[in-house]
């Protein structure tokens, strides 16, 4: 950063603060041709940098910079021979291989999304090469430096809804509430939660995916929920209960609502059984719940 | 359209044609309280009139005109009596309704598209009322005039894949051709099916639409595909055998293109492996399958 | 399609019936390097051919098939010479073209959407090689056989208001309305225009183009709007009027809705002043308007 | 956080982290009924609460809770006697209003998107009550707590173009690149970019939001770029430099690449004229300049 010039106003320096720079989106699918069948692996990675990149900022010297084309180029040369397990460990080879290409990098951050595909079940049986898309992304995102790596897991995108068990009552009440409690209500959400991970070797990523993934879906089913807010709670809660290799959870979970059309005009009674579903506006929760050391 | 005035140009009258009008994203979710489990119904209708509306167009009397806020109202005030079976059905029930109570409706139109929701399995078990939303949406177009009804089903956002037995050779060159023979490729699309029953009556609408997803899903796995072309016309003609109750049948199929990635430059081999996935341009291939009569 | 074999199925014959396909999304820049200024033109454009292709369907023989990658390449190739003035010449000139490659192709569509880019001013002054995107794509659909074209142009996407000056009253009651009638409301719209050309040649399509978009917007002003459907004539008559190379229009105008916030139980009175605006449901309006022969 | 329980795992305890909630996507519209013509002010409105809120997370106690739907009905109550002026100024009075109402709130955060409306010409004259949409949304984020304010204001989504001045060469190789040097290239951007305010009284911040916003489009024109990298730090300085009001300055700048197609194979030349613009894979280039105090 001492590269920066130094332009004086008011008593003042302009310089450069904190940057990154990358590649998104790029979307790789790799074919695992065994002899009685094909594996299919489709993904989109993110690569970030974050570095000593101020001479290419304020001097238009790109000697220190990868190009981001070189990024993609990577992913997918990487690929053959390192795309073999979790997408955690994918990252981690890439987050290792762009700080030794990249001297002027401090620290990588790749995220990678997996996308499911299921066999198409043929009378039965599972087909050899032919696969629908299922639902439930698994994310990973892996940053490092030269000394310390860090691994979070998550899910994007996973929609799941009450239709009782659930209420918001007791709140606080100010001029312009209008809203009345409820204590039998729809609760659903379209839940994103990260995670991370206390260690970056021996772990079996994917086990621990679907175990925290399980644990999230079980929880959400088995008790009264007074708030979204205290739902997230006892979903982090259970997870690091269950998981002692997680560290800390967040969550972020907007309330899509659901409300009770009101029928009484047409002379219907309405028991908590038609809804009308709206998209904007729409609450939005989120916390973390985290191990104190 | 008598009503309308005449506006003589250059020989010419300028005169209202073809109209419509309706409701667009009416979104219904319907919760069914059984003794031992809960029941969700989650659905987005659209409601569309055609009809002899000249007045309101030509001379803004909207006497004629029932309000979109009603049909929407229409939809949730039906759904307690009459959402209980299919789409197709309450679809029937909505159209006869909008004729009876708009005069000048000469032809309805509901859309409607049912989102599935499955239970979250606790311990193995299914929960009594917790749900995980799952892919593949039920699509239905119910039309009716005064005489007559027609049901049609669909498929909406179907993403399948198949990692072989898929080329593209011997076609057309001229002089802006480069793409080479291919005879070992992936097929992806996101397929959108539409089919119309014979009948609107004593039909098992849910069951033939389980049976058509599936046999369009089996004939998808069971041929080497010479084109998306070819695969459509096999998919369609397989539904049509299996199901007389079908009378035709129009799929659209994005080709969702994978492209194998050059590894040359860096010394490696890419046999069919490490794909990249392109967003646009894509091929688009529709075609209908029908019977001669 | 003699080519379709018979299948007997409960004494029917099941065959191909109406077929397209194309490529979509080719995305096009071109720049024109002038001595002192550069002009950009940035295109995204569909090319769908229908004809004699049962071969590719029912027997999975390519040798008709024009692949979609050559679509593609041709957009590109033909851009440098002939696309210099309007899209619907450019759009002219590539139906005709492919026609004479694809003798299979009886029926050709080409459907092109510019962006427009306004230059930056720099101290008042328009800038000769920067620009920022600005809002109303023109479209336009080219459409053609051996015999015969057509040309229509477009609007899409063109979000206009009126905070006075319409309402919604008179209209037909039946059990399920509630709304009250409104005689000064939110008009707002995300109008669609489509308008065909009586001739294909010597034709300022450019000139038309804004014509008509200004045509529309003056008459969407110069009313009272009893509805959305009489505005929509309005306009429609408007442009027929004005422009005799119009031959039809056609008005996509979904309502998006204002509704007035109810702030009484703030002790707050609200004279049209503050509302909510709400994404769906929504309503839709469509129609023509056309000459009479 | 005191009340949260003691959870002890592996010598641990699992305890609440950081959480917020609030309301999303408020859409307001506003009409300044003059005398003489209609304004409009359309927003969107977000509001977001940090603080004390344990109890309600940790034992499902809401009573320091404002409900999410009162922090919605308090925006349009605000609104008839304070959106009068800038969305900033807007945004301090709703920061201090809920801090005032929700004592367990430490900090709030408003963020408000303003749509620009243009009116609509006809024979010249604007008029009174009818616009269009323009493009070039106005953003403002406004947090405060019981001791302090900030306010940063913003643009989002704005395209920008150069067809030449702009190149990317002498960058680091490694042994996956294989982008060659450019000198002359299109560069293209969807510009964000966010800056903080050194005061929160006595600024006119819509005349200093056009300022900036001008002051980067000119210096987006004024140079060769060597980099999306260089120019992001070239338009920052330059705001700095301008206005001293502004403390520091963020941009993202995805790169959309615009790659120029390769004619050759139709014996075509493609000076830099013909070319291909990509969806997928993107550069991101984000950087902050600020002053050294």
């Amino acid at each position: 950063m001492s590269a920066a010039p130094k332009n004086t106003l008011a008593g003042s320096e302009i310089v450069l603060g904190p940057t990154n720079y990358g590649k998104s989106t790029v979307r790789l699918v790799k074919v695992i041709r065994g002899p009685d069948r094909h594996d299919v692996r489709d993904l989109t990675v993110d690569v970030t940098f974050a570095g000593d990149f101020a001479l290419a900022y304020v001097q238009g010297d790109n000697s220190a910079m990868l190009a981001t084309d070189t990024m993609r180029n990577t992913v997918y040369a990487l690929a053959p021979e390192h795309l073999v397990a979790s997408i955690e460990e994918f990252g981690l080879i890439l987050v290792n291989h762009f700080l030794s290409v990249a001297p002027a990098a401090n620290r990588v951050e790749v995220r990678l999304v997996e996308y499911p595909w299921s066999r198409i079940e043929v009378g039965g049986v599972p087909h050899a090469h032919s696969f629908t898309r299922s639902s439930g992304e698994h994310v990973a995102v892996v940053s490092g430096t030269r000394e310390t790596q860090e691994v979070t897991a998550g899910i994007d995108n996973l929609l799941i809804l009450k239709t009782t068990n659930s209420g918001w009552e007791n709140f606080l009440h100010d001029q312009y509430t209008t809203l009345p409690d409820a204590d039998d209500r729809i609760l659903a959400t379209m839940l994103t939660a990260t995670w991370s991970y206390a260690a970056t070797t021996n772990v079996d990523f994917d086990q621990l995916w679907r175990g925290v993934h399980d644990c999230i879906l079980t929880t959400f089913t088995d008790h009264y929920s007074p708030s979204v807010q205290h739902t997230l709670y006892r979903m982090g809660k259970a997870v690091l209960e269950a998981y002692p290799a997680v560290r800390k959870i967040h969550f972020t979970l907007p309330n899509k609502h659901h409300l009770v059309f009101n029928l009484a005009p047409f002379g219907l009674e309405n028991n908590n059984e038609i809804f009308h579903v709206t998209t904007d506006p729409y609450g939005v929760i989120e916390g973390t719940v985290e191990r104190r050391s």
